[in-house]
């Protein structure tokens, strides 16, 4: 996507074989980037979250693999470079599966230049998520002409947290529909989640919408049911980091809501996935363990204050916080899934339809 | 209720004939009180919202009253000290019927000591909204110890905004059955909305139970709903700025969401109120103006920089937002009315069997 015109991913190899990404922490503070020149400045990006969002994390690891192999291309220094890479953050899916392709693809080059060869596979791991991404984008644009056809004037979606272009290589997957429907000259607006406690609504949507050129205004979380009550939502439109066999949504902390304020007022709620996040093995989102993060990101915020960035504590002193990061909308909630290979209802049947 | 293990009101009148009242601006950053030595003293603060909640500007009016009569008893003086008063937050329900209160008796005594009769008057006001927390309050208890009786363990209460004593003169409206049910010896827990944009639950409701010593915990807006889909909540009580005759509640934005994941898990959901707050000239919520109030609130916080307290930018720079200040509440996804006279059903039945 573009920022303010330059189209950009948010990790792209440079002519020194070195891998450049968009420096996520400095953001929405200040726009700048960063040179990975190692396996390990790759494993520090990942783990400091200079670079976030589960495609990304796996895209960067794999450069990192890549570049490891540059340095030294033994068997050995594969299974080291996979094995520190995955330490980074050892829960995360896409980049387990990411390390175990690009070992599989070392594996089968015995001798010769791997360090040639993993680089091809990482420019293909990257390229590969911007198509699924893209194809989201192509399917989930059908439903947006559906609904805007039914209505005079701008097509209003109501996003949580950030499913944009920065947490994939591109396009993203919750926002990819947008973009397309922007640069196709759909009049989109978005109205962007704040998504407490970590902002990354208004801290990274609204920066990505803003910088392509999107409209957009950030409302605190508690908003969007009046505004769908309003009528001022025709569709609300969410990523997701897990997906039950039976369609159960684990997504950021309040999705929920807004989900249940959907369905309370007619409003289609969608949710987007590459068919990676689908975990078969799991029956339904009753299981999934929810993560419980510091209370720091609830009592704490950052923020601009005479050009430099700062952090203040913002509750009642002494005050205890609880802080889940995600919950689980259920299946009966959610209108669709949109994946890469079409959409489908969420239910084990509707998965089953485009998974076989 | 206590601070620190001692009690206070939010405005007391002082033995020199001046009023001291709680800098509610200064919370929770710091506890100070300051004294209000006229009405000007009196507009200023209701102005600024050194003090704030509609119950306590009824009263802070009605000691500026008072005060203005200590200067000049001549009838003019009462008309405009109640025209000054009453410019202070002009669409304020409380506000009005204070000072109209207080101009009718004033009205009836042409000669004598107009300034002992305003000032008795002021505190039977502030007495008489204790009184009517506290019927509140009981009116909840029973509720809450009919809930508790089914637990073996904490009982665990929700609440968004504040709705408590810092907005009243003691007690609260929310909360007094949550500081009765305390004061009892119930083993009583509260999840503090934290209530963005500005912050209510997480700056006042979580001071306010913390300086009387009731168990809490401040979530993001975002959380309840999972905690209410794990069984972690037992109630929720809310207040509310307008009750529509037909049982619909106005509330602080974000109430409405509350109220839907209750019904979607069992969980009761009431709303406690004054009976002034009944609005019988309003046949349904969906009538209610709804004040969008600045964005500011909703990209900018306050908050303790190494002891001083400042304000930082925290959205993306150039984002515009919106920022509706309340919510509607249908009530057909209310438990119950809480009101001095009694509890009853969110319908007009059941307002007018409370309320003849």
């Amino acid at each position: 996507m573009k920022i303010d015109g330059t189209p950009y991913r948010t990790i792209w190899p440079r002519p020194d074989e070195t891998v450049e990404v968009i420096d996520q922490i400095a953001l929405p503070h200040r726009f700048q980037t960063q040179v990975l020149r190692s396996a390990e400045e790759c494993a520090d990006a990942i783990k400091t979250m200079l670079v976030r969002g589960a495609p990304l994390i796996g895209a960067t690891a794999a450069y990192g693999m890549a570049l490891a192999m540059k340095v030294d291309p033994s068997s050995r220094a594969v299974v080291a470079a996979h094995d520190m890479l995955l330490a980074t953050r050892p829960t995360a899916v896409n980049l387990r599966w990411a390390l175990k392709r690009m070992s599989d693809v070392l594996a089968r080059q015995t001798h010769g230049d791997r360090f040639s060869l993993a680089w091809v596979e990482a420019a293909k791991i990257c390229d590969e998520d911007v198509e699924i991404c893209r194809k989201i984008g192509e399917h989930g644009l059908k439903i947006f002409r559906e609904i805007a056809a039914k209505k005079n004037g701008r097509l209003n979606v109501l996003t949580h947290c950030n499913a944009g272009w920065l947490a994939c290589v591109d396009w993203g997957t919750a926002l990819a529909p947008i973009y397309l429907a922007f640069n196709q000259g759909i009049d989109v607006h978005v109205w962007v989640d704040e998504t407490r406690p970590r902002n990354q609504g208004a801290s990274l949507t609204a920066y990505e919408l803003g910088a392509h050129g999107v409209k957009h205004a950030i409302i605190a979380d508690n908003a969007g049911g009046h505004y769908m009550q309003a009528g001022e939502v025709d569709v609300c439109i969410v990523g997701t980091d897990r997906v039950t066999r039976n369609g159960d949504v684990a997504n950021k902390i309040g999705t929920y809501l807004k989900a249940l304020a959907a369905t309370d007022n007619n409003v289609p709620f969608y949710v987007a996935l590459p068919s990676t996040t689908i975990d078969w093995t799991m029956e339904k989102g009753a299981d999934i363990p929810i993560e419980e993060r510091g209370t720091d990101e609830v009592l704490k915020i950052s923020g601009r204050l005479n050009g430099d960035v700062v952090t203040v504590d913002i509750a009642a002193p002494g005050s205890p916080a609880r802080n889940p990061g995600f919950d689980v909308t259920p299946a009966r909630l959610v209108t669709g899934l949109i994946t890469e290979a079409g959409v489908c209802e969420a239910s084990e049947d509707g998965l089953r339809g485009l998974f076989a």
